[in-house]
């Protein structure tokens, strides 16, 4: 069945973000046995891109200092990537080593976040990962950039399309295979997230490298992914249950729930591979785990229908 | 500014349903002071339309029991619109009596609700309607017809567009000059949205006397709304601070929050005339009154910004 509306793709591809962009956010590190009953709950609900976990040093980010650990014990499902966030080259030599195939980087766009993020400049920051993706291009490994704020920052406000392609053409310039746009602060609206998409594919970006990525601070996530996918993208960002967070928005609003995109996409029609009674139990799986509720609409509704 | 996608409006009527609607689904009744203060503060805020209460016996609805009293003392500014629900001809008596211009009735579409709601089946709700809305209509008033369930229903599970269509021609043959389509339970999707309202202007129902009126039980209101604006619809039912909620869908998700419309509005450049700081400052004054906080996350995340 298709969606009946125009301009609208038959398939669409969810990275699951929950075991890095979300896990990372929460105030206390979740065991290493339960991020891997996570991801592999994330795998049997149907799940073909699963982000899994950063290289970022310990003493950054400590949610996630079980990488290794979590790498190694991984029980990798052919079909399946598991896309890892590396922060630099000593990173990018332990994914390898773990036998990572997936790779992602981190690129501010805007030089508030920059210094603040990375204290560096975004031409720096750049250099920075220039010999990362390099390096990871020449052993044959994908790479996705993410791009953060890419709509609006907390210190620049509205940021304009033009730094954005600046970001993105470098990166892809520099060998990244993905984009992942990320509205960090959650502030974008549908007439912004669709001038951006023109802008870059203007500029020569391809609309097939480009995935989106949104938090609902502003309750904004769903309607900007459905203009998006309007516009012809097919990658959408999304976590279980609606984990992560961004501590620069002061908000504990987190990524668009993958349950709650799917409720849509299931109703359009469209493909995703996804079942979302499974998505749904995991994600009352890990409330249970984390001790609160799923922020996810369509798992609160369904929890409600459970009492 | 326009919002430079195709098919958006340049401006959009929001009718603020949260005294009735949101006010009537509270556990505990709110104050008549409260409640005409919230409409003075909505009205300051830029609201042209107010649904202010409703004419249910006190037995059934024991939150809108002070309905006569409200509207005694309702200072009515010029410019603004207070339409009051009405069940039935003595209802109907009573609001002409208390100076009411604008009137709304409740009709069911499926059978099922039809029967639990009202006892009666839809024909026979319709019936009873009929002289409501006709003596309405002779008293030179216009009436808003809420059509209820009309994409899903807790017990029949999809409402085929036909059946919807039935209700919705019937409401204008009998006069309503305005229809409400409710998705009642929340479960609507972009697809199915479009494809009713193409159903309703195919059957002759002009899209100028259309609202929609969404849930966001799954987390789907907001890109609901969205896609009804791209198909031509200029009216849209939102309560400040995402009020309300519906037994039947046990669930504690509410109406589309006026707040989080107005963030994509007010982004698209689609004017409304609503002022956005009036609204959060008006529903944070609620919150703290109810003594829980607003489900708007625009509403939150400023909260949040002012921690």
């Amino acid at each position: 069945m298709s969606s009946g509306l125009p301009g609208l793709p038959g398939a669409v591809t969810i990275c699951e973000v929950g075991p890095r962009d979300g896990l990372q956010n929460e105030p206390e590190p979740v065991p290493a046995d339960v991020k891997l009953e996570f991801i592999e709950r994330l795998a049997d609900a149907g799940h073909a891109v699963i982000e899994t976990t950063s290289m970022v040093h310990p003493a950054w980010v400590p949610q996630l200092a079980d990488a290794d650990e979590v790498l190694r014990r991984l029980d990798r499902r052919p079909g399946v990537r598991y896309p890892v966030l590396v922060p630099n080259q000593r990173g990018l030599r332990r994914a390898l080593e773990a036998g990572v195939t997936d790779i992602a980087v981190f690129a501010p766009v805007t030089e508030s976040f920059a210094k603040a993020n990375l204290n560096r400049t975004v031409a720096e920051s750049l250099e920075m990962f220039a010999p990362v993706i390099a390096a990871a291009r020449e052993a044959g490994l994908p790479v996705r950039g993410y791009l953060s704020m890419c709509w609006g920052d907390p210190w620049e406000g509205a940021v304009p399309e033009a730094t954005v392609v600046d970001v993105a053409t470098a990166l892809i310039s520099l060998g990244c295979t993905e984009l992942s746009l990320g509205d960090t602060i959650g502030v974008a609206t549908p007439g912004r997230v669709v001038a951006l998409l023109a802008a870059l594919t203007g500029a020569g970006v391809p609309l097939g490298s480009i995935a989106v990525h949104f938090h609902d601070t502003y309750g904004q996530g769903l309607a900007n992914t459905f203009a998006a996918l309007q516009h012809g993208v097919t990658t959408v960002d999304t976590s279980a249950g609606g984990l992560g967070g961004c501590p620069y928005a002061k908000s504990a609003t987190g990524n668009l729930a993958t349950e709650d995109l799917l409720w849509q996409l299931d109703g359009l029609g469209i493909h995703t591979g996804l079942d979302l009674a499974k998505l749904i139990e995991t994600s009352l799986w890990l409330a249970a785990r984390l001790g609160r509720p799923s922020r996810s609409a369509v798992v609160r509704a369904h929890a409600n229908l459970l009492r």
